[in-house]
């Protein structure tokens, strides 16, 4: 089955795609939409929403995976984040996706063994795990893939 | 031509439908879309996205008004404002609908003529203008039918 995990931005959206058979994932492809903040609002939310559309067409994935939402940022950066949001799970529900959500404290213990793990080891463990050459940039996408993993080793997988 | 004043949210969503000639408007109608928490967030994001939708089809507005966004709220009700906001201007981009964005103090100022008022004073000239017999019910929808006044104003109409 297919999992995609997602890391919602206006700026920035990262997802990455696994295919998880039993126990065992691998990674099939990565990558993120960018939006341009010369768009007006609208049209970037357009665009995340199209090109999130065009993605479960193209994998059918059998769930999504989503980190909780973030209470430490700003009131604007949240505000800018729960749109790119909004449209990212309308996106799942539209495709008949189903939406799992981790906090960032299960992403870490799942994906390092620690929930005390800061960013820089759980980026080597998503590396590692999925044996890719290099860790995934930008950081958007190493996250998405974080919170897929994690939703694999829920799952029993990994 | 109709004009659609918005406000926002996850459990309430309302909205105010003006027709505006030359430079008189006029109510056709208001109402709020209201999700149950008891729903999964992704299926009140997709009720709010699907109404929107059927109003926009119904109604046929040229132009959208809704507030800026607060940034005097909580984190928390930024991120939930900020997912419903996200699929309401999708929705609007969807259909064509091209957005109009006020501040609170713009608002206050066009429809009571002083950026001072209070929300009472708001409220009551929304339903004096349109010569409704009472203030609109919940506060979403007078703060909808608010701000699609407001785009009214704006335009050189009223």
């Amino acid at each position: 089955m297919i999992i995609i995990g997602l890391d919602p931005g206006i700026a920035i959206t990262g997802y990455g795609v696994l295919s998880l058979e039993g126990t065992s994932y691998h990674v099939k492809t990565f990558d993120c939409i960018n939006t341009s903040s010369k768009l007006p609002l609208t049209l970037r939310l357009q665009k995340i929403y199209h090109e999130l559309c065009n993605l479960f067409e193209q994998w059918q994935p059998a769930e999504l995976a989503v980190e909780q939402l973030f209470f430490n940022k700003n009131v604007k950066t949240a505000l800018m984040v729960g749109q790119a949001r909004g449209v990212s799970l309308l996106a799942a529900a539209q495709a008949g996706v189903q939406v799992f959500e981790y906090t960032p404290l299960q992403v870490k213990q799942s994906v390092t063994g620690s929930g005390r793990a800061d960013k820089q080891q759980v980026q080597y463990m998503v590396r590692a795990v999925l044996g890719l050459p290099e860790v995934p940039k930008p950081d958007d996408v190493a996250d998405a893939l974080g919170v897929a993993i994690c939703h694999c080793h829920m799952r029993g997988g990994g």
